[in-house]
């Protein structure tokens, strides 16, 4: 297991393991505080779940991209790292499809149901969460005085008390699922208050405007990592996976394919269920390991179809579709402005998508343009490009977008999420206390565990050698995105 | 990762990765079939979930040890191998503790609840659940017709929905803890009705006459794996955790920190959330991946008081106690027949392992000797031995008893449990369809994947050259045991 460096050499003050947004910013933090610090990648590219790749020409948007205007962390690191946001809404109706039947709505129409009550209902629901989530507190929703009740049941079980119509339950349904990659029996009602409470209200998060998708990022939202990692050049080791974190009183050693190397701190900033996956010694409590068994990550395969323009556009479309039918049984405009192309993407979610997942790859993707043209027409059949990623798939997320808090998780396991293990600090979008789940999510995690780290003040490392990135370059190469072209 | 071995050598027919009652079983039947096999486990020793100690001079069960009559591969098992059973039953009064008010009840009495009508409750609660129970096929849960609405909801909710009382509610708690080492909410209804139906009926599960719990093995039911192990004697490795799995069309690599094997094919007899802490080559698919995220191990901490004599049983009690006060809520007479030491076993189950495995072990082992002292007299506060195991604590185990399926996990991830994966078969209790979590279960599933891995026909192996178990014998020592003299 240890590798080509002799131990005891190279000595950082702290590693961190990831190189996604939670530990890119740890990273920059320790640095800027004056510590070493070598940032270590399983993964051949830094992002973690942000993931911009080119497909027909123009960039698209493989894992998290959207940016509200409540998540104060992101915008502000966007803005320091110069990268601009841009307004998602596109004008335009939004398709609706139920029962095999098509239908169009304003933007601040109402949803045109069958069953003309179903929207009140939904309204009601959504409303009913926000009011229950005022007894959470965000961040530690453990100790909510109904805590025990709300952590008891899965989401499903409350949907079935307050929502009737198939209409309805269809919708609320949809909108778990887009939220979280995963149906509403997956996830704990504490889990889902909680994260009402860390946001902001459940209609605001399924909503785009004032919402947690009102903004994009200029060049797609991996430019963030790429900035940071570009700033810490030199100290970002890629095709690297950490295998062991050794720790006691004297300080850690972290081992990987490509060597050794010792620190004063770890920061291990993957997803809570891929923890476990990496061996400690001494091994973690048994809370801990059990945290990492009980968070798994939603399912979503995300589709994307580049045009040579976004003609629904000049229908009238804003590219959105709500449908009872999938393969996609969402989509959005996903171009991006100043690119002629436009970019339909769909959204494969929780069992769909470990259903499709299974099916060969032309398959899917003749599912999902039919998809595309059921809503749009058939001039969707015809992309320039098509390009998706399966991120159950990738071997260093093994889902998205995020880990789902299943019943009596956070009762349990919740406030070892953050909880230091001696020398190993944790870090990643599900610990954040706001806006968990979400890319501001993973920068306050990341601001925090580096806090953690940082002697008391938040300075005064001296600064000593940090090892060079070639140092642990022999990372074996990974499989190929799952992308394919055309 | 790759260790002394020098690649293409050796090579045997097949690998079994776990040396627990599953992968004893499954090498077994693959060598009776002509097949090479090597057993590599990562512990320091045989026998996975079931672990016979000697404290205060006598044997202790760590872990599993129940049989049941209904349970015939076990009974078969032990037979082959000649340990006997013996009859659990110990004549008397079982103690009940309820808000703080000690009562005692004959063996066919009622429970004495201080709410009478609690007795009944619990009664057709059981039986309710029996009853449901009979719309599950075991071993494919998933096919239920009501599959969607079972796996939608805990076993808390429905609960919640068929008791009133306080006490039936305390007494349901305390036979799911007991049964799962889990709380009802961390738990399926699917999950729990798939596990009566493959079992024999909720009631059953949670008494000792005809039931799972009737019968022990003399000498410990470790026992079982330490005679199958010298029946392989030579193809069994210790104290080698097995780190990666490559597999293709022509076989398949096992590495281990020991060296690698080459391999026909391989069997992975662990418990499936510890599954992911394997790498594979290529990456699991993501519903096999899935389902080790999925899985969580139930938390119990298995604590042992060794006296001179079982005195509790001049006083007429049978050392069985049910509280709704802990650490221990529910203990049981442990000893061997044929010892004049008497053992008092208390489970301490679910969230209260968690919470008292934090503690000092001092303090612990006081508490539940108070406990004890609450059951059965003063004379419990002075054993002549005291040892205790936190299966969260053991590495290659991480909880116990065995995988609790959240909701939501057999619908989607079920069918995944025993489908192979190229050249990766699987097995472990939790993949059995007839008494999974218990030791039949284990047994079904190394019998079920011998035979996935056996030319068709069951036989016809070639016998060729064995690696010696001391090929792959540099194995890191294991932390010690949790137990605790005296």
């Amino acid at each position: 297991m240890t590798g080509g460096l002799a131990r005891g050499e190279p000595a950082v003050d702290a590693v961190v393991v990831g190189a996604g947004l939670a530990g890119l910013t740890a990273a920059r933090e320790l640095e800027a505080a004056g510590a070493s610090v070598l940032v270590i990648e399983a993964n051949d590219r830094v992002g973690g779940r942000m993931m911009t790749q080119y497909v027909g020409g123009v960039p698209v948007e493989m894992g998290g991209q959207w940016v509200g205007p409540g998540q104060k962390r992101i915008n502000a690191l966007a803005r320091e790292l110069g990268v601009e946001i841009f307004p998602t809404e596109v004008p335009g109706r939004t398709v609706f499809h139920e029962d095999g039947r098509r239908s169009e709505y304003e933007e601040d129409g109402e949803v045109p149901f069958r069953d003309p009550g179903a929207s009140a209902e939904v309204g009601e629901a959504f409303h009913a969460l926000s009011e229950l989530a005022r007894g959470v507190s965000a961040g530690t929703p453990w100790a909510s005085e109904r805590a025990l009740e709300w952590d008891g049941q899965t989401l499903e079980t409350w949907k079935l008390g307050h929502t009737q119509s198939k209409g309805a339950r269809f919708y609320f349904d949809l909108a778990v699922e887009s939220l979280y990659a995963c149906e509403p029996r997956d996830v704990s009602l504490l889990g889902v208050l909680s994260d009402v409470a860390a946001s902001g209200g459940f209609g605001g998060l399924f909503e785009i405007e004032a919402s947690a998708e009102e903004h994009r990022l200029v060049g797609g939202a991996q430019e963030l990592a790429v900035r940071m990692a570009r700033g810490l050049r030199g100290r970002v080791v890629l095709s690297t996976p950490v295998r062991r974190i050794s720790h006691d009183g004297d300080g850690a050693l972290v081992e990987s394919d490509a060597g050794s190397v010792r620190a004063g701190a770890v920061v291990v900033a993957v997803p809570a269920t891929l923890r476990g996956r990496i061996e400690y010694v001494p091994a973690l409590p048994p809370v801990h390991d059990g945290l990492s068994q009980r968070m798994p990550m939603g399912a979503v395969i995300k589709c994307h179809a580049v045009y040579d323009a976004p003609f629904w556009r000049d229908m009238g479309l804003n590219g959105r579709a709500e449908s009872d039918t999938g393969p996609c049984k969402v989509t959005c405009d996903n171009s991006f402005p100043g690119e002629d192309a436009g970019v339909l993407t769909g959204f494969i979610l929780g069992s769909d998508a470990r259903r499709w997942g299974q099916s060969p790859a032309g398959e899917r993707k003749r599912a999902v343009l039919e998809c595309f043209a059921r809503f749009f027409g058939r001039e969707a059949l015809h992309p320039r490009g098509y390009a998706e990623c399966d991120w159950g798939k990738e071997p260093y997320a093994r889902g998205g977008y995020a880990g789902v808090p299943v019943p009596g998780f956070l009762l349990d396991h919740g406030p070892a999420l953050r909880e230091p293990v001696g020398r190993v600090h944790w870090a990643g979008t599900e610990t954040a206390a706001r806006w968990n789940g979400y890319m501001d999510g993973a920068v306050e995690s990341g601001h925090r565990a580096a806090r953690e780290v940082l002697p008391a003040g938040g300075a005064g490392y001296h600064p000593r050698t940090t090892p060079d990135d070639r140092d642990l370059s022999r990372g074996r190469p990974r499989a190929g995105a799952t992308g394919t072209g055309g």
